[in-house]
């Protein structure tokens, strides 16, 4: 795989790929305090719920510098985990690397070097569930088929691999010719801005399509399977993901193309219930202005969630690191997580 | 309606608004030749069915100030023909205004003023006509409803009034309280740049989303009903309509939310079949590019289908001048047509 890690640690810094600037370029910015890590969230300058989990436990490790207690981790954990709501990696990080700090200060280990090992552990553990979840889903893809996918939930989205897209790079790897059909993904087009472009380096053809249009190749048999990103999964199956899932979900079922989510096992959510999720509404200018430009009338108000709810039933399977989960999914997914 | 004539004949000229500057201004481009109206049409400085449909009726007035001859009218029909493919209203204007023009050829009447009578007939017919279908499709719109639209099939598709939106400004008219959720529409973004300015113009409040927003506002039974235009409709109901409005009608079907389309009778087309009817795929550059920004890799394939196909079994009724017509459609079409 020719692409860089999107977040990395690398002499004390947390090093992220700016996705702002996709797919123009591909440059990098450096953080040496957590409100920059905090703020590269926010911008979605890194995006994608696996690789915002881990540059929040590398930020964790970047309060630290700023003084060694523990109450700096707690606030700087506070303010990490306001900047997004929706995807469950962010939470369950931050959780992680502070259920270790306090074991450290419990067993009087060194705090930072706590802090440091376990947010360690969760970059380099992403990179190892993600190549784990495209070989358990590359077994789903027949050689000379098309897999459609929204959003970028690729190389970009996590450390490395990616999880919708890694079962296509390990496809390939093993010989399968695959294409893949990009949803560009409005508002902020992470399928032509990003898939499309780490696709494109990779050497997998893709074919790039507006959100409206995912019908219309179903109804033409140009697809064989859909497999999306994931943001948060409940005990039961249900799958938040990018706004637009539900939509193609909903196509994907009237053609009767399977439909499958790929996730590491951190992103499943065994104790929230629906009520509990929280949809990020986003700003309505990322609909409102393209480039810098007004595309709609003042007058018109924009309504901008950025994920949505799909239920169960039209989920197909979930690929995990730890296999595919099918149906029912509270059952399944009680055996995998327990 | 504060709207003006969206194609207009004035003094000799054919009139038309820019829609290529909305939102962001009012603007007309004046015709004086067949090929301005031509180019215009290829442009997009007119679109919607009924209103390529009038431009063309009206630029065929056009070709006979360069020579009022019979061979002049059928070369310039031929090159306005070849503009957009799919919209059937093209092909109607056009052969209305030939056959007016061979029968006044045969009668001896003045070949112009036969052409223009018979153009400016269509040109009045369509405000009437879209007029009367506002009038039927009020009639499903309940007090504090919110309908949902995808592109522009209002009165900036037609000369005025629309067809989509018709029923919506006579429900208003009549005193009733009407919410839109205007799908943006990708790439061209007419319902976010021109259903929700022309809208805004009359009072009405629009909420503007994306295409793959549209299953998220369904689930949480915030859409009463769909009214979408029509390019073209086939005897059997099937319907032809801007990229996206297949996805709609699945999603609305889901949802079990009524899905009308609306339309003049004459987009109803009783004589092509499904594989005779040619999807217009537009230039690639319409998905890549963004107010002149590059959008997505070189490297990634677009495809624009600017149509798509809807099977009748998803529409619940067709919209007209001359009712609202129910399944079987074969059936109601043919006794409202012959």
């Amino acid at each position: 795989m020719k692409l860089p890690r999107t977040v990395d640690w690398v002499e004390g810094k947390v090093v992220l790929i700016d996705q702002r600037a996709l797919p123009e370029k591909l440059t990098f910015v450096e953080c040496e305090s957590v409100d920059c890590v905090t703020e590269a969230i926010k911008k979605m300058i890194v995006r994608g719920a696996p690789a915002i989990g881990v540059a929040a436990a590398l930020g964790l490790i970047l309060s630290l510098k700023e003084g060694p207690s523990y109450d700096n981790l707690v606030r700087a954990a506070e303010k990490l985990k306001r900047t997004r709501p929706t995807a469950i990696n962010l939470f369950w990080a931050i959780g992680r690397v502070l259920s270790r700090a306090k074991s450290a200060i419990s067993m009087g280990e060194d705090l930072y070097h706590a802090v440091e090992d376990e947010a360690l552990r969760i970059l380099e553990e992403d990179e190892r569930t993600n190549r784990r979840i495209g070989e358990v889903g590359s077994e789903l893809i027949e050689d000379g088929s098309t897999v459609m996918t929204i959003c970028n939930a690729g190389s970009f989205a996590t450390v490395r691999y990616g999880t919708a897209l890694a079962p296509i790079y390990v496809a390939k790897e093993r010989g399968k010719d695959v294409t893949v059909v990009a949803l560009e993904t409005r508002p902020v087009l992470q399928g032509a801005r990003i898939t499309a472009f780490e696709l494109g380096l990779e050497g997998i053809p893709v074919k790039l399509i507006v959100d409206g249009a995912s019908g219309y190749f179903m109804r033409n048999h140009e697809v064989d399977l859909v497999i999306v990103g994931a943001d948060r999964i409940l005990r039961d199956g249900t799958l938040y993901n990018k706004i637009g899932t539900y939509s193609l979900a909903i196509v994907s079922r009237h053609h009767r193309v399977p439909f499958y989510a790929a996730a590491p096992t951190s992103t499943i959510d065994m104790s929230s219930k629906k009520e509990d999720v929280i949809i990020e509404m986003r700003d309505p200018s990322e609909v409102m202005f393209m480039a810098g430009r007004r595309i709609a009338p003042e007058s018109a108000e924009v309504l901008n969630p950025a994920f949505d709810e799909t239920p169960p039933d039209l989920v197909t399977g979930i690929i995990t690191e730890k296999g595919l989960i099918r149906p029912p999914f509270e059952e399944s997914l009680r055996s995998v997580m327990c």
